[in-house]
């Protein structure tokens, strides 16, 4: 997967997801987050997905989308939903989520 | 630092910038990374840093601001526009920044 996501001209939405992870249930965790990416691909809306997590357990994912209601149509997505309260109950110590709206886009590759 | 940045109540802005590291020079691009956090930190309406590397080189930074126009002035700082050559020349093989209107938050904190 591109680290970069493709993503339209805005305006569009970006939700920023920043977490820290408890030391809890590695394995489950990333079953779960590589299938979250898989079903959030196949939804309405959705432009892309950029995410990282470093060595002590922080991680921003960053998931783009048309309109607020692909956003609130993905929070309420029924998997995505249980999902969720995994998160709240074991694999994440913190979190803050924002809802944004992109308005402008700056692209930059390197000469090779 | 605390990892998840303290913002007020929404509406403020966020620049997301995703990028992926050359091999190069890593001891100049971490002391510079460091001194434009703090320069940041003390331009008028900086509100909050929030930033992962992994061990790809693949790095999410999102920075908070107040308005459009402390993004513009941040954006247009001397030494901020010398790193940002630097970060052309140097040490991104590619970016993406976005400049983004936060609309709504979410906080969780997990009870000990």
């Amino acid at each position: 997967m591109d680290p970069l996501a493709r993503t339209p001209p805005p305006p569009y939405y970006a939700v920023v997801f920043t977490s820290v992870r408890t030391p809890e249930d590695d394995e489950g965790y990333a079953a779960t987050a590589e299938r979250m990416v898989e079903l959030a691909s196949g939804r309405p809306g959705f432009l892309g997905i950029e995410s990282v997590r470093d060595a002590n357990g922080v991680g921003i994912t960053v998931s783009y989308w048309s309109s607020l209601d692909a956003v609130r149509a993905w929070h309420a997505d029924a998997e995505h939903q249980l999902a969720q309260a995994q998160g709240r109950a074991r694999w994440y110590a913190r979190f803050r989520l924002r809802v944004c709206r992109v308005e402008r886009e700056y692209d930059f590759t390197r000469d090779a």
